[in-house]
């Protein structure tokens, strides 16, 4: 007898579309069918959506900050808000500081998760310190455990790599088999902007957007894009703004380039206007890069709907108002290069979606599934195990209700944060019920989850999403170095372990 | 008990791998799970892939031409050689002859069809006169029998449509809600050069394709891809053969435009290197549009790789040598303005993809699914029936060898074409089985169907598949007119019956 | 003794800038010099800018319209005009109706001329009923005997080409050595949209605006691009209008097509806007391609500022609100369909160019003989006696005020228009004294020229700008057949006489 | 009574083409006239091409390299050179040496240059040491005294900024009206690979260019063009040599961006394939970035026919194989990272663009001009005291004999290199007589000059080319900044003094 049978569900993949009734049995679904016998427990999903449940491939929970500080989200709070949200797994980062272990940020980050967490989740590690020990041993090490996707950044002085680190780090995931994503703006434009514009007294939150302006942002895209084709090895450029760097992106795929791309909810429903006001109404929509304008909304709206993008992730970073390491270190005046970046997201995430993209028509719920579920999951090597709902894949899903009107209140979320930007917007759908590997987590608009019953997840080696590999021959710059072999090669070989 | 079960089938669809047993009853897929119950009839797969059957969204069978004379393969041919290389979906095509009425031509060809195909089949309609009768009246009622997509031309004399006609086809698509196929070359320019070669004298097969250059075949798209964006409305472009097309629709969908795009085996495995030699062997592979060169062959590849085309089809159009209706009217010599153009394909198309595709890593294998099967059910309207292998869906399937040697031979073939392009060729892939609604239609290498199984299949209406329209707005052109409404509006409002 | 010496001009030529006395004999520029001896007439410069004479390579004079009326604009009152706001060469259209002989459009043309202009003039030709004897028998001959450019139109009922008599006319170009201009607009997406529009009694200018929306001219400039690519032979688009027909002529001339362009003064300064209003206010600005927006005004001016321009002419098409054959043949209300398209320009054209571009610093003083003087003579084959200021050149010179404030009124302009689309505007250039063959025809804000003193042009073979041809190799279509030297080889053998 | 009367000449500027005599006084051209007086001396062009003396906008002389030696031609044998080949301006470069002060690198170089050269030159200065003290106190100074443009690299250990020093250098061309000219390699790209290479022991010639990929040349150039746009500043990309930086220029002219590029032979007439053979022949073609393949030769002759290069220059690094400083500091085998990087070209460079370029019909002589001499006069200061023959303008004019046959020989060169790259390579068209402000240097095969002729040139603020600045908002980040002016209203602000 099945643990679980959930009855009439309009099933959706990142394909397909179905009506079955779904068996779970230790944690795993077990069975697709027309009329299952009876379950242990029973869920009359009564034709609703029932989706895979989201990865959140892109949130920072309980992350050290350069400051010392600890964000304000830790494993359970973050987990528990991202369940109530219809997210079962995320994906939070271990952040390598400057001259620290990768090894050492990894296992320190354990302990802070263990037994905390109410979802399963895996580690993205950030490399920082991209010495030799790093690339060449503690990596490889590392992605042969389970950590197979790394990030990196191109701008903020204690977590970029110069250009030739980067090719390092690259070259690591290339011979490895790993998922290398990149933060691409340019450090250097930026900070002779920022540093002129405060030296002149603009230090409100608007200039913080002025200072990153999307230029800054394209020119480190088309770089990143260029040593990833250099070394002819897959990337995934993160939390991209706007139509600047995706027309680099898509440049780069038509012509055959394995180029992934991730944008994130407040690209599409914020703006640079929504860093005006008041230092505090600014603040708290401070992120990086910055909210564009509509025009970059519709462009992002339009990757999403041609395929540009593989990934949309929270970017949740959590930072409170009050107390220690938020928002306003100086107070209600902080000038913006003292203001943490980041926002709140991973509650918020798929029911924005959801209502803006699948209910508005712009695109369709497989789209949905892809994007919040599936390919995150593949990229970053969970696939098969999350990311879908097919026999042999971990019970995580989500029953929807759609048609609702829901008013996003920071009072009803779970996370711990005390604002949300994106208060007093309404929504179309909510996740009902949310299954982590069969167990209620989320439903009746109560979190019903526990600390603990979440799991750290091994990550394989990433599959590549579209697009592919079609050309067979090596750049010469490439053929003519030894132990040179492309991504697949390596990975036919075995070479990862 | 389950009249069929396939047991330790490593299933692939558009989205997902997952290993499983299949249940089939009456026909269709009722159960997928880790052991299930005996059933009626049982088959191994041996962790062998089970993929949905192929669905091939662009042949030709039992075709009249315009000289009165009909294709080599008819329903029972055509279907059966599909049917053997994996196929268990044929959309060939009611054409309408000037002056004919569609709905006349329809008729006529369900008259060709009933009682002989062995594998399920809906029609495409060819429209090459397009009178607002047939407009205004015939398509809309023909749209609401299912017969949801139609194909129209701008070259071919006896075939093609002005700009005119061809905005009221897409007007009449776009309220009711259809699928518009566009052959894209530019008449004019091909016949100005194929007359001015004739005249000299230049009339072997090479010729053919220097008189249908690369630049007509990329005017007529950019055209096609122009009227359907006046009109906001989709469309999809037929056998696209390499870069300057492709440049074309890219270009297009980067926009967000709904430009969909097929492509063919001879563009991946032919180059117009093959039109040479004597007449004979030349007069094989005359097709329009022609093969082109490596580069091209390249170009295509990589347009699968990155999701420039939604389908992949055969362009089966069967002519052979003997005989009347076939390749050489006028013998050997024959100069080419009179061969037919068009080549063999159906058994053919998924052994290649397959081998060349992914065992050879330019695609994975749910690429390959959805180009072959998935993407072609949906947009032309036969999904969820068609197209994966998912509860409820019709039990159309395809066990695979691979990892063989398979030497193609037009003696191993079963279409009723004397000859094939690929004649020597070594695939390393081909179906063990086929199963048409979970009937064995082929196994062991041996076809095992029966004309008459096959069913016609009435289309719903089609799925846009990426891009999808993201913009909200209408074009001011199309707002100032009144019952304008975008086809997703349409389909909303049932506007289509 | 020199007939006329000009004192301290500041002499500009598309290249160069250079302070010098200017000496002319017998209508010709004998001399440039320091300090040249006295002439028997002198006028003294002042430092001002001394620019050769515009070329207005796009205006209409006493043109039949196909329903029997003759623009308003006679070669008298244009020629006047144009004198009047520095333009000293007009190149006017000898229009062949259908069924018409060419040749005789040019003499019934020339017999309109004679006697009449007051400044030189050449003539393109209309082809609009490209029959083989008008382009195998009489542009042959009509250009060996000067008339080396023609238009020729992809809309309009009565005066549009299909694509293959397109194709007929661009290789008797090819093949002789002249230069096709090209109008731009599909035909059958306008009549389309106009039938519907029409149809629902949207008839008010501002659907002329709405019925030829940017995708249909961006359409037809693919095409004819496409077409002069297959033939290889230049062409120059006309009175392009916005950033969707300038995306493909970049994209043309970036691969090296020489593909040129014209844009004109509607396209800067005014916008949709202007059709809006009153019908009669609407109606004075009802020109095809239609004035687009701001966004597109940018558009052109960038494509001024980075060389996609070569020409920058009035489309002065002059239509008079009183009388017939004038802008509203059924009254106030005329539906926008029969209200002629067209709007006067001849006078105007360069002042405000040189207002806005010059001395608002988008361009500098050589880009703007290079525009309005220089290129057109180069490209229509007048150069070097018409288009600059240098040895042997006609001495037709403008001595330019500037930095003055004069607001454009009809009442103040000399051509036979009721109004100018630009009262009202300020601009803050003028000619002060306008040379034709060294003949004051203009000074002081008095016409001083008289009828008869203009002569007819013969054209010399044009000579392409930017972008040359620089690949040596013909295109496989064109190697294939015998006689296709390309142009310049054609040139290099003569074989155009 | 003129010093000097050039009969019958057959005059080209950039622009114009006409038949005149040339009278020159005191050095300069005073008179251009059918018919002038005798002069003191006559020369007699004999209907010959008579075209501005070339401007050699970028070759270096007696320049110190890191190592402390200097290169093989000084100011008298490089000018000497150069005047045979039909130069009369050289803009070698005065190097700043890291931890050197820029203004001292000047007085050294004109202490170098005093008395010895024997055509007229100017100086380029190369920033190596961004320091605030240079880009705020001795840029300003030096820019006001004459020196306004200067070249930066974005490559080399001893001369490469970062972009935050780029930007630094950036602002005050932008601010006080300077031409920033670029070097645009990846260093970081070149390393990564370099280091490899030589670590396999993969040293020879042919590694130099695999370790200088196309992909490195783009993305610097993708990056110096945007930290243009960031402060809305004109550069010049030097050396451009194939199509991906070309792409990425081109596209940012499309955009309106003021990018200006330079191409030199090298990248017309070499390929990595000369590279190869033995050490002494591959090293002897050494510079950087390296010359491509066949259809890289093609795109720059496209960009040179399709006005994306403003500028043909030689790139003269003159390195000998005997002696120290040269091109085999560790004999025969000389790693390729060891060998200078550069070529001679200063004598060959016009008769090679003449006969390849105007005489082969891929661009006309007028564009000869504009890339040679008059752009680059316009672009660095110089105009119009050089770069055209025009009243007023220093008498550098060059007679051209054409239809020639002449093998190049290093033997008949007049530089002190011990080859030339282009030895026994035929060219049509070789400098007849060379004049230098109306004395003859060169004529009859003979050098005629004399050490000292030749004066230093201050020059002006730059004039921008095609593509200007259209454009007239600030980008929003400048415009958030006081004191942001654009160059074009600080040029008429007078800011720049």
């Amino acid at each position: 007898m099945n643990d679980l049978v959930i009855r009439n569900a309009r099933v959706a993949t990142a394909a397909d579309v179905f009506q079955a009734d779904i068996g779970v049995h230790d944690g795993r679904i077990v069975a697709l069918a027309q009329g299952l016998p009876a379950g242990a427990r029973e869920i009359d999903a009564r034709s609703r959506w029932v989706l895979p449940g989201g990865v959140d491939a892109h949130c920072h929970l309980a992350q050290k900050t350069g400051d010392g500080s600890v964000m304000a989200d830790d494993f359970l709070s973050g987990t528990r808000s991202a369940a109530c949200g219809g997210t079962t797994t995320v994906i939070p980062f271990a952040a390598q500081l400057k001259g620290e272990s990768l090894a050492q940020a990894v296992r320190d980050y354990h302990a802070v998760a263990d037994g905390r967490a109410c979802i399963d989740y895996a580690f993205h590690m950030i490399v920082s310190d991209a010495t030799p020990r790093v690339t060449d041993e503690e990596l490889p090490a590392l992605i042969a455990q389970g950590y197979t996707s790394f990030k990196i950044y191109m701008t903020y002085d204690d977590l970029k790599l110069d250009d030739r680190q980067i090719l390092d780090v690259l070259y690591a995931a290339r011979r490895h088999g790993a998922m290398t994503m990149i933060h691409a703006e340019s450090s250097d434009c930026i900070a002779w902007l920022a540093d002129r514009m405060l030296a002149e007294g603009l230090d409100t939150p608007p200039y913080h957007a002025l200072s990153r302006p999307p230029v800054a942002e394209r020119e480190a895209t088309h770089r990143a894009i260029s040593l990833a084709e250099l070394l002819d090895t897959p990337i995934l450029i993160v939390h991209v703004s706007g139509p600047d760097a995706i027309e680099q992106i898509r440049w780069a795929q038509t012509r055959g380039l394995r180029i992934y791309a991730e944008t994130c909810p407040q690209y599409l429903f914020l703006t640079a206007a929504d860093l005006e006001g008041d230092m505090l109404h600014g603040a708290r929509c401070i992120c990086s890069p910055p909210p564009r304008d509509e025009a970059a909304q519709q462009a992002v709206w339009n990757g999403l709907a041609n395929g540009t993008f593989q990934v949309f992730s929270s970017d949740h970073a959590p930072f409170r108002f009050d107390g220690a390491g938020g928002k306003k270190p100086r107070g209600d005046a902080t000038p913006f290069n003292h203001v943490p970046n980041g926002i709140p997201g991973l509650e918020t995430r798929l029911p924005l979606l959801f209502s803006e993209g699948v209910l508005q028509g712009r695109m369709d719920v497989n789209d949905f599934v892809a994007l919040t579920s599936t390919q995150p999951a593949k990229l970053y090597g969970l696939y098969p195990r999350k990311g879908t709902i097919a026999i042999g894949a971990d019970a995580d899903m989500v029953i929807w209700d759609t048609g609702i009107e829901r008013v996003i209140r920071n009072v009803d979320l779970h996370h711990n944060v005390d604002y949300t930007p994106y208060e007093g917007r309404t929504v179309n759908a909510w996740p009902a019920v949310t299954l982590s590997r069969g167990q209620v987590v989320y439903a009746d608009g109560v979190f019903q989850g526990q600390a603990g019953h979440g799991r750290f997840l091994r990550c394989e080696r990433p599959a590549p999403a579209r697009p592919r590999r079609a050309e067979r021959r090596h750049a010469p710059w490439l053929a003519a170095l030894s132990r040179m072999a492309p991504w697949e090669e390596a990975a036919a070989d075995g070479d990862h372990a």
